[in-house]
C-alpha cells in the first residue's frame, strides 16, 4: 500500500524502538448493540473495529490519509493526545422526508492524534496526559511528519457507526493534496453483498449478488454497453453503499454521509483478506483531493442491524449531514410531476427537431423530422392531462436546441440553456401551464459539459426565473467537461453542490441525473430533491431492463444516500417498443407499489398520458399517492427478495402500503396496527390479477375496496415480478 | 514520427504499388520575392517549401495531421483533386493600430486533397481532372482513410507565407480528436535565433541567442524560479513567435495567426536535421484538440526579409485574422494608465489586507497589516495625480478580498471578483475618479483558476457595469483549473476568446496577464487591447531582471504577435528594492524610448507617482506620447542590438520617435524625411546624459528642444542600455 521500501525501514525500527510506548490504550463507544472500539498498534496506526451484540461487524482495520508531498504517511507513527466523548439525542423535522421527526442519537468519541518524531529525540508515546486537546499547544513539526495532528471522530448510533478524519489546524499541515485515504473495512466473513462495479462514471449498473470474494465487475462492465460513459479500471472495486448480510443473518451497509469538496468513496475488494480498503476517484492528474486544513473528509458509514428492515429504517445517513443551509425553505414543495419523456425513449417521438444535425434547409433552418415531442401543441396536451389528474408538474426534455448533436463526441458547447425549437412557443407554454396550475419543470441536459454548464448558468437560472419555472432536472450524460475529470471526483462533487446552491438562491428545486450517488446532502440543501445516480426504470426503455429484484435492492443500496427519481409509473409494460422481448420487468401493480417503496419527494408519473387513459381506474392511486409524509413504517423487507412499507401522508389521516416481490410470487401479510385505534377506513387494494406475472401477463390487476381498521391484517398476493399497493384512508 | 510498423509496411507496399501516379506535379505561388511551392511526394505526402528570391527558407517539409481515432494518419497518401487560385489586394482599417490603413496582399493557392484507396480497388491516383471541387462529390470512405479529404490554403504575401489545413464537410471526418499536427519547418541553415522554451505555462522567459542546433531549455527552465509555473517537458521545444536570421542575413520569423479553438503551436527543434516540427500543447488526458468538421487550423506563418525592419512592419499576422467581430467599437479608447501595482512590486506595499490569512482579529475581520496598497486614501492619491497629468486610466490590484491565500496552492476558489477590501471604499473611488475624469480599469487576478474565473463571470461583469469600470486587466498566475489543463492549450484558448468576446458584449476592454501568447486575434476583437505573455518590465522588480537587450528583440518575438502590456516608464531604476544589486536593466531615457519602440494601445506609466514628481521634464514625454498612430517607420531595427521607429499620432500631425539599444552604446541616426514637406516643426528630444549607462547611472538624462523640417536628421547618442525618445510636433 504505497509504502516504499524505507519508510518500511523506518517503521520498522520505530516498531522495534518504541513499540511498547506507542501501543496505546483501547478506546470504546457503545449505543445499544453497536460497539466501536479503537486504539493504535504497534507501529502508531489506528485501528477500529465494530461490533453488534456478540457479533463483528467490522475486525480490527487499519486508518489513515496519505498525503502527497513530502512526509506523506499520515497513517501511523502516532500517538494519541487523548480523547473527547460527548452524547447526543435530539429530534429534528426535515423540511420534507419518510417521517414528521429524525432522532439523531448517537455517542461521539473523538481520538485525538499527534504523528511522533521518527527516530528522533523528543517524541512523545503512549498515552499523552490529560483528555483534551488546546489548541494553541500544537507541536513543532519535526522530521517523518513529527508534530502534525489529525483527529478521528467516531459516532455511534444504535443502527451504526459514521466516522471521519479532521485535520485541525496546525502548522505542519495548511493546504495539502490527497493522494489516498487508507480507510479500510476488514470483514468478518464472506457475506453474501449486492455490488454493482466501482465506476468514476456511472451508478447505472444492475445490481449482482455474490460473495465478496467473488467480486469481479470485468465482464458486467464490458457487457454494459447501454451505458454511456463507462471507466472502471479496478475491476475488484464496487460502488457503495454496498449493501451485505452475514451468514449470521447480520445485514451490513457501507456507505458515507455529507460527501463536500471530496471524491466518492469506492471500495476495492481484496478477497482473499475479506478487506474492503477506500478508494477514492482521482482527478484529471491522478490526486485524490485537494483539502485545506482545517478540513474534515465525509463520514464512513456503518449501518448495521439484524433486522434488513432496520438498514432501511435509518436516519444515519441524514443525522451525518449538516443541517438546512438555505435561508427559507417555504418555497419547496414536493410534488409528483409527468413528462415529456418516455415518448422519446420507447421510440415514439424524439428530443432532437431535425434528423440532419450538420444541415440546414432552404430557409438557413433546421430541417424538421416531424417527430419532435416537445412541441407545443403536445406539452399543451400533456398540461391538460396533469391539470385534470392534479400531477403537480411537468417536465419537457428536447424543448432546446442542441439535440442534433449533444451525445458522444466530448464535446463542450452543447447547449445554451435559453433556446427553444421553432415549435417550443415558451411564451404560450409558460402561460398555459400557469393557466392550469401545472408547474413546469425545466431540463438543463449538459452533455456532461460541466464547464459550458457553469459558464451559461446564470443565463440559465435568468430563464427559469423569467419564465416561472420552479424546478429543474438536469443531466451529465457523456464524459465530464473538464475532460479527464469524472463525475464522481471532487471537481464534480463540489460542481453538483455549487449547482444546488445556486438553484437554492433563487428558489429552484433541483433533481439531478448522472450524477455521483447521494450520501444525504438533501438535509443541507432541502431544494435538491432528487437524483438518478442508478438504473432508473428507463433501462427497460432502451436495454435490456431492470431484473424482478431490481426495486427490492435499490433501498438498500442507491437509496441509502437520497430519494431516486426512478420513474415510477409505467402502465403499457409490453408492445412500447419495437425491440422483440422489450418489456418492463414488473406487473402494473408494481409499478404502483414502487410510489410507496421507492421513496422521493419528486415522482415521476413516466407513462404516457394515453396510457394512463387506458387505466384511469389504477391511475387513481398514483392521483392519490402522497410524495411527502409524516411516518413510515417497513413492515418486511430482504435485498433482493423483497419489501413492503406503509407511509402516512404529510399532514394526512392516510396510510399508504406498497409491497414488491422479486422474480418469485409470494404473500404479503400486513398487519394494520399502524391505523389510529377504533377507527374505520377504506382500504384500496390495487393487487396483481391472480393470473398476472411480470414476463406473460403485467397488465392483469385488480382494484378491491374494504373497509378495515387497526386490528386488521391485509393479505396481498404479489405475483412473480408483482407487487400490490393500497390506500388506506378514514371514513 | 508515431508511425507503427504495421502503417510503414502499408506506406512501403503503397509507394511501391503506385507511387508513380501518386507523384503530382509541383504548384507554386509567388509574390514578390516570396515564392511557395508544393507537392506531393513518392508517398501522396504534401511537402512544402519556401523561398525568398534565390534564397531558401524553408526546404521541402512534410505537412500533414494526426488523428487520433481509426485510420489515424492523415499526412500522407494523398491524391491531387485540384487547386484553387485566388489573388486579393485590399485595404483595411483597424480599430487601433500601427497604421492608419494596412494592406493585405495576397496570392492564394488552395491545394485539395484526397486520401487514396490504399492497396485497394478504385483509389484515384495522380492529378484529378478539374481544378474544382465540388462539394456534393465526396469519395466515399473506404480502408486506410481512403476518400477523406483535406485542403492545405497558402497565402503568399510579399512579406511571407501563412498556411493552414482545412478539413471540409464530409462523410468521412466529423467529429475527431486531434492527436497531433505533423507541420515541419525544415530549416536551410543553422540559424541564429532568438528563443524562450516550449514551456506549456508561460512565457515569461528571458531570450537566448544561440544557433537552432544549439536549442536545450533544460538549464534555462531549471533556473527560472522566478516563474511561477513551468512546465517544459521537451528540453528541445521552443515558443513562437521564433526569430530567427540566416549567415546570408535573412530575417525568418514563424508563428501562427488565429488561433481560434486549437491549441498554441510549439516547434520542437531537431538540431541534427535543422527542422523545426509543430508541437501541440496537450490536454489533460494528453489530446491536442477536439474539432468538428467542417474545420480548419490556425494559420502557420512565415514572415521572411533580408531587412530586419520588415520583420517589425509586417502585418501578416492581422491580415490572416478575421475582421472585427463586434457589432459596436466606439466604445473603445486606447489609452495610457498608471496602477497601483509597482509599489506591490518592489515591496512597498501589499496587495494583501493580512498577513495573517488563516486568522481573524478580535471582531472577527481580517487583521490589517497596515500596508495594504489598494486602500481609498491611496487610491484617490493616484487619481489625482493621472488628472493632473492626461492619464487616463487607473488600475488597482489588490482590492478585492483573497490576496492573503491566493497562489501556490491550486485552489479553486481564490477570489470572487466583487467584494473590496474593507478599506477600498468602491463607491468613493468610483465617485471620485468619475468625478476627475479617469477611467478605472478593473483588475481580476484568476490564480489560474479559469473554471472559478467562468463561474463568476456574469457577476464580475455586472460590478464592473454598476460602477463604471470600461476596462479589465485579467491575470492567470498559477497551475491552471481545470487541473491538467495548461495555460496554451486549446480550453484556454477558448477561455481567453470566450473572455474577452463576453468584455466586449458588455463595452469592456481587456488586457489579459498571462495568457497565451497572441496570434493577432484582437483585429477580430479589438477589445482586446493588450496581453502580457511574455516577461515585462516587472521582472526587474521581483527577479533578476531583463537583459538591455531584451526589449530589442520582444518586437521580434512575442509583439508579432500583438500588442504587450510592457508596463514601461520606470523611472527611479535603482534603490526600489532591498536586495541588493537589483535594478531596472535600462536608463531612464530608455524607459521613455519602449512608449514608441514597444507598441500597445494600452501603455501603462508603470512607476510611482512620487517617482514621477522627481522627473516631471521627462515625465512630460509620457504625457505627450500617443498610444494609438497613424503611421509607423522601422527606421532601422537588428533583433538583439537594437531598434529605432518613428510614429504619427492618430490624427495628429506630430510625430514621435523611439530609439534602444542593448547593453552597448550607439548613435541613432534618424532622418526626418517623413515630416510634411515645408513644415517646421519643435522636437524634444529626451536622450541619454553623456556620462548615463543603464548599470553605473541610469538616471542621467538631458532634455533639448530644436526646430526641425523634413530635411534634417537626428543623431541620437544613446548610452549602453540606453535610449532616446522625441516629441516632434508642428509649430
Amino acid at each position: 500500500m504505497l509504502i516504499t521500501p524505507y519508510q518500511y525501514f523506518v517503521a520498522l525500527c520505530l516498531s522495534l524502538l518504541c513499540c511498547s510506548g506507542v501501543r496505546a490504550q483501547q478506546e470504546t463507544a457503545q449505543l445499544g448493540k453497536v460497539k466501536l472500539s479503537f486504539n493504535l498498534d504497534g507501529q502508531g496506526e489506528p485501528v477500529y473495529s465494530v461490533s453488534y451484540g456478540d457479533q463483528p461487524v467490522i475486525l480490527p482495520s487499519r486508518l489513515g490519509l496519505q498525503l502527497k508531498d513530502v512526509d506523506s504517511l499520515f497513517s501511523r507513527w502516532f500517538v494519541l493526545l487523548g480523547v473527547d466523548r460527548t452524547a447526543v439525542d435530539t429530534t429534528w423535522q426535515p423540511v420534507w422526508g419518510e417521517t414528521k421527526d429524525i432522532r439523531d442519537h448517537y455517542v461521539q468519541l473523538t481520538v485525538h492524534l499527534r504523528q511522533g518524531a521518527i527516530g528522533g529525540a523528543g517524541g512523545s508515546s503512549g498515552l499523552a496526559a490529560g483528555s483534551g486537546v488546546s489548541s494553541g499547544g500544537a507541536a513543532a513539526p519535526g522530521p517523518g511528519g513529527s508534530g502534525r495532528r489529525m483527529d478521528i471522530v467516531f459516532r455511534v448510533f444504535e443502527d451504526g457507526v459514521g466516522f471521519r478524519y479532521e485535520l485541525p489546524r496546525q502548522a505542519g499541515i495548511r493546504y495539502f493534496v490527497l493522494s489516498d485515504e487508507l480507510t479500510q473495512f476488514h470483514l468478518a466473513g464472506d457475506h453474501k453483498t449486492f455490488w454493482i462495479p466501482g465506476d468514476y462514471d456511472s451508478n447505472e449498473y444492475p445490481y449482482t449478488t455474490s460473495k465478496i470474494s467473488e467480486v469481479d465487475n470485468a465482464a458486467l462492465v464490458a457487457a454494459s454497453t447501454a451505458i454511456a460513459v463507462r471507466v472502471a479500471p479496478d475491476r475488484y472495486a464496487v460502488q457503495t453503499p454496498l449493501m451485505m448480510k452475514t451468514a449470521d443473518g447480520l445485514y451490513i451497509n457501507i456507505h458515507e454521509a455529507a460527501l463536500v469538496n471530496y471524491p466518492a468513496m469506492q471500495l476495492h475488494v481484496d478477497g482473499s483478506s475479506l478487506t474492503l480498503t477506500s478508494a477514492l476517484v482521482p482527478d484529471a492528474v491522478g490526486n485524490k483531493a485537494y483539502l485545506h486544513a482545517p478540513c474534515h473528509t465525509p463520514w464512513r458509514t456503518i449501518i448495521v442491524s439484524d433486522k434488513a428492515a432496520d438498514i432501511l429504517s435509518s436516519r444515519m445517513i441524514l443525522n451525518l449531514n449538516e443541517p438546512s443551509a438555505l435561508a427559507s425553505t417555504d418555497w419547496i414543495h414536493p410534488m409528483k410531476f409527468i413528462g415529456i419523456w418516455w415518448e422519446m425513449q420507447t421510440g415514439k417521438g424524439t428530443w432532437n427537431y431535425s434528423d440532419y444535425p450538420d444541415s440546414l434547409g432552404p430557409t438557413g433552418a433546421l430541417i424538421p423530422n416531424g417527430r419532435h415531442s416537445a412541441n407545443t401543441a403536445n406539452v399543451k396536451r400533456y398540461i391538460d392531462f396533469a391539470a385534470a389528474n392534479h400531477i403537480g408538474g411537468l417536465l419537457v426534455e428536447g424543448w432546446n436546441v442542441g439535440w442534433e448533436d449533444w451525445f458522444g463526441n466530448w464535446k463542450e458547447n452543447v447547449f445554451d440553456f435559453v433556446t427553444p425549437y421553432p415549435d417550443f412557443d415558451v411564451r404560450a407554454i409558460s402561460d398555459y401551464a400557469r393557466s392550469k396550475g401545472v408547474a413546469m419543470i425545466m431540463h438543463n441536459e449538459t452533455s456532461g459539459s460541466a464547464t459550458n454548464y457553469e459558464r451559461q448558468l446564470d443565463t440559465a437560472i435568468g430563464f427559469m426565473r423569467r419564465w416561472g419555472y420552479t424546478a429543474v432536472k438536469t443531466g451529465y450524460v457523456g464524459r465530464i467537461i473538464p475532460r479527464g475529470e469524472h463525475h464522481d471526483g471532487q471537481w464534480m462533487d463540489n460542481h453538483y453542490i455549487y449547482v444546488a446552491a445556486r438553484m437554492a438562491e433563487n428558489h429552484i428545486m433541483i433533481d439531478e441525473h448522472e450524477p455521483m450517488r447521494p450520501t444525504g446532502l438533501q438535509r443541507t440543501y432541502p431544494n435538491w430533491l432528487a437524483c438518478e445516480a442508478a438504473r432508473g426504470n428507463e433501462y427497460n426503455a432502451f436495454a435490456d431492463g431492470n431484473a424482478p429484484e431490481h426495486e427490492t435492492i435499490l433501498p438498500f443500496t442507491r437509496l441509502i444516500g437520497g430519494p431516486m427519481d426512478y420513474t415510477p409509473g409505467i402502465f403499457r409494460l409490453r408492445g412500447y417498443s419495437d425491440v422483440p422481448g422489450r418489456q418492463v420487468h414488473t406487473t402494473l401493480a408494481k409499478q404502483l407499489a414502487l410510489y410507496v417503496t421507492m421513496y422521493s419527494p419528486l415522482q415521476m408519473a413516466a407513462d404516457l398520458p394515453e396510457n394512463y387513459a387506458a387505466h384511469m381506474d389504477a391511475f387513481q392511486f398514483i392521483r392519490d399517492v402522497p410524495v411527502d409524509w409524516d411516518d413510515t413504517k417497513v413492515l418486511e423487507a430482504e435485498p433482493g427478495d423483497y419489501i413492503t412499507i406503509a407511509r402516512k401522508g404529510k399532514g394526512q389521516d392516510g396510510w399508504y402500503v406498497g409491497a414488491i416481490t422479486d422474480e418469485h410470487s409470494r404473500t404479503a401479510t400486513v398487519p394494520l396496527d399502524f391505523l389510529d385505534k377504533g377507527r374505520r377506513y377504506k382500504a384500496i387494494i390495487y393487487r396483481d390479477a391472480d393470473n398476472a406475472d411480470w414476463k406473460g401477463n403485467p397488465e392483469a390487476y385488480m382494484i378491491e375496496t374494504r373497509t378495515v381498521g387497526r386490528q386488521d391484517r391485509l393479505t396481498l398476493k404479489l405475483a412473480p415480478g408483482g407487487g400490490a399497493a393500497v390506500s388506506i384512508t378514514p371514513f
